[in-house]
């Protein structure tokens, strides 16, 4: 160490003198400069490690070569076997067919211009509910334009805070409540907060959303990944858990985050009330903080989605011993998926049950250092949980819309599912909520033999015979995680229409045929 | 260390025995589990030392007290000496008094109600460019709720870049421009992605914008102050820079990146072009990347803002050896500022010149995990570096409304500068740009005693006052960092009229005959 420290010193101060000399002659001539030599320009070997080995598979490698495809279709339309690539890679859905919400996009034009509201010909045009909305957040903003508080705006935390407390039953306060850009913001506040070293551990479902790996990469800490169980429609199971913690525990790391992801991204399960209490046994007894991600909350076509805040306070409700009164919950929501799919307004929120009052200001630190998520993300929220009620001027055509977008979800996730079920080599839970199917594919050994040939993963593999083929953009199940030997492709059911799944169930047959 | 992991492991088996036993007993009765005891709740020592050790004074101990007295006025309005907060801690326009540009707004009214241009009464009243505008950003995005590109919507990029080579004149790329959600995203994805391990060195301005010292804090490597020479303008020392990089080396520190920030934040100093060479000098020598900090580049009062892109393109060009071929440079802009002050729309860019495909990349993927920037965000940094041209519609009412608010910001600034002068203990640099004036107080010895027995630095004991005696909201220097034994505080010249500055000045000749 010291050996080394010497060599550059030394190297260096050599440097440092002609530097000197330079620096002195710069202003007179530039041009002499060049005899010392310049230092070479950075390479990735310079960056951030943990940077260089986070990965995120959802705008990785297939996507990258979607977007390649797609430039090749626009100057050469009838260059490749498709017609127009299909992003089933992401939920962003007005990216595809789905409409925003009249409502909400009404208001914000109001809050975005007020001018507007003084134009008695423009106002006119407007429903009387979406005014009073629009009047409602300029006072409490003032301009769109300002920073707000860093935890958020009051008027959107307070209509949070209404929101929770009708859905579960049980009060919940605005000042629990923090405003983030989308839930992604949330969740990286979150695991940053709690990475206390890389002994530190997160348990995280696989197949999980890539984020949550990719965030804990950022911060050096370790992954202890639960594997849902695809058998019992992708359930929990507990039992699991605690030995992967024990192990952990065992090997000197701490677990500190337990990640749940219901409804589940990629899954589509719905956690019942019963495994949910079981987790938050888990977390009691090993002080273990709960972060739900429960983003695709309102996206729920079969079964019923039971809050993690509620089932929460039904068991601390229940037990009187005490046992659950330390447990630490942060659950969050996103105006991005539901039925609202505003991804690029980057509104969220997060609401954090039981947190002691100083881990509370050092996340509020941590998001003031960003300052504040998009104010006009911020009034989204508001709107999303406080839509227009029965009687007031939007509500007819909120309804409408909403129907349209919920049912249009459910028709495809359906189809998908069924389609996928009929395909050889192919099988599918039925999606119960959120915005993906995540079938199980029996690739032939021929298929796994050239998946290995061109270095890729097998799923990949496949996904990009797809892609090709198709136009069909997936993302492969690895980016999620899967159990060893098992491949899947994440598909979402936003793209509209019905062909390209009739497209991939010919992709399918063929595929299977050529490789078996 | 084995001992500590044997005892954490046999203690936590012995729970588990215990936990297994409740997990199977659970869904009979859950009254039994308290047998066993939780877990405690996690404490700030929990928690990742980095983020406890990060310090964001712009929204610390002064603009919070400030909050609590608002409150206390809202509830007793002559409880104070003063009847309202003027909150000059933080610059922020559109909290305070200036208005939103009109051109902005309509546009950003459309794109979030696309149905309004197809209604024939509400568009007839907006003007034909804005209309335009609103069509082309629409073309783009397709919907502002849906996410973008990672690296930003391409419109927006296009015009970046056409506004850096017409600002410049040497080209730009739109490929090279990157949106980020404000500046601050920019910053912190640059130093995160630097940060390789806890020897990475990064040289920033003393006063600094304290943005640099918390993510420096976040990534745990090391901040290399340069100080800015306050009898000279607040100029820069590049002698001084290569004492500062040879001592780093000498202690194991690889100096990576050196930020300026130019026009000034908190000092208001604007760079010269030979002050900006010389650190592009020292920047090719030792392979260090600079981060160009020019969020006020419209924010000028005084003088001649150049940006680094231009000083390093003209060095370039002058010198033929190849020198300066390597040189890496991130320059950042942002909506926040500038006559647009549109801080709640989290918008602005970068720009990366000279970086490796490879270390772009990476920051690509980096941006990619927290999927984009706001799309309203994105679309507004398109307006401000595109504002309506001579002859269109917008134009008059555009360039009206822009000189009230550079005459208000300039007005101020002069009113500013020459009280302070004309107080006793206190002196103040001519601020050239940006918002801010950072005046040096001559602490009496008696404040000094003051401050220390009740456990503050000198200059917060200061601003306390300010804040108790006139409601006048400002951030001690030593949230910025100031020479040793020397004491300032920032003050935004944002807040509307010039009465709050008359009670400055009635405050500081109080203040310095209590403690002379």
């Amino acid at each position: 160490m010291l050996s080394l420290r010497t060599v550059i010193t030394t190297k260096n101060l050599g440097l440092t003198r002609s530097l000197m000399g330079i620096s002195m002659r710069y202003s007179s001539t530039l041009k002499n400069v060049a005899a010392t030599g310049p230092a070479p320009k950075l390479t990735t070997s310079d960056l951030n490690p943990y940077v260089r080995s986070a990965k995120y598979a959802v705008r990785g490698r297939i996507p990258a070569k979607a977007e390649e495809l797609k430039k090749q279709l626009a100057s050469d339309p009838s260059s490749l076997p498709f017609k127009k690539v299909i992003n089933a890679n992401i939920g962003n859905p007005q990216q595809l067919d789905q409409q925003p919400l009249s409502f909400y996009r009404r208001v914000l034009a109001l809050i975005e211009d007020p001018e507007l509201l003084s134009n008695k010909t423009v106002i006119s045009t407007f429903p009387k509910d979406v005014v009073k909305r629009a009047q409602e957040l300029l006072e409490c903003v003032k301009s769109v334009g300002a920073y707000s508080n860093s935890q958020g705006i009051s008027v959107a935390r307070k209509h949070v805070a209404e929101y929770i407390s009708k859905r579960d039953g049980y009060p919940s306060n605005a000042d629990d409540i923090f405003l983030t850009a989308g839930a992604s913001t949330a969740v990286q506040y979150l695991i940053q907060l709690l990475s206390n070293g890389p002994k530190t551990g997160f348990l995280i479902p696989i197949p999980q959303y890539p984020l949550y790996t990719a965030a804990i990469a950022l911060n050096n800490t370790v992954p202890l990944p639960y594997y849902l169980q695809e058998e019992q429609d992708w359930s929990v199971d507990s039992d699991e858990i605690v030995g992967v913690i024990e192990k952990a525990i065992s090997q000197g790391i701490k677990p500190r985050c337990l990640v749940v992801i219901n409804p589940g991204n990629p899954t589509g399960a719905i956690l019942k009330h019963e495994a949910l209490a079981k987790l938050f046994q888990v977390a009691a007894k090993y002080g273990i903080l709960v972060i739900a991600d429960e983003v695709y909350q309102e996206n729920v076509y079969r079964g019923e989605f039971v809050s993690a805040k509620k089932v929460l306070r039904d068991i601390q409700t229940t037990d009187k011993s005490g046992f659950y009164d330390n447990v630490q919950l942060a659950s969050l929501h996103s105006t991005s998926k539901g039925l609202s799919g505003e991804c690029g307004h980057r509104g969220g929120y997060m609401e954090l049950v039981g947190l002691d009052p100083s881990v509370k200001a050092e996340l509020l630190k941590l998001a003031s250092i960003s300052l504040c998520g998009p104010v006009t993300g911020q009034s989204l929220v508001s709107l999303m949980v406080n839509p227009p009620h029965k009687g007031e001027e939007s509500y007819d055509l909120d309804q409408q819309q909403r129907r349209k977008v919920y049912n249009d979800l459910a028709t495809r996730a359906k189809k998908l599912y069924e389609s996928f079920n009929e395909m050889e080599g192919a099988s599918c839970r039925n999606p119960m909520g959120a915005m993906y199917c995540f079938p199980k594919l029996e690739l032939p050994e021929k298929a796994i033999a050239e998946a290995k040939k061109q270095n890729m993963t097998p799923d990949t593999f496949y996904a990009e015979q797809l892609l090709l083929n198709t136009g069909i953009c997936t993302v492969p199940g690895s980016g999620f995680g899967q159990k060893e030997g098992t491949y899947h492709v994440r598909t979402t059911f936003l793209p509209p229409g019905t062909q390209w799944v009739d497209d991939w169930k010919k992709f399918q047959s063929k595929f299977m045929k050529e490789f078996s």
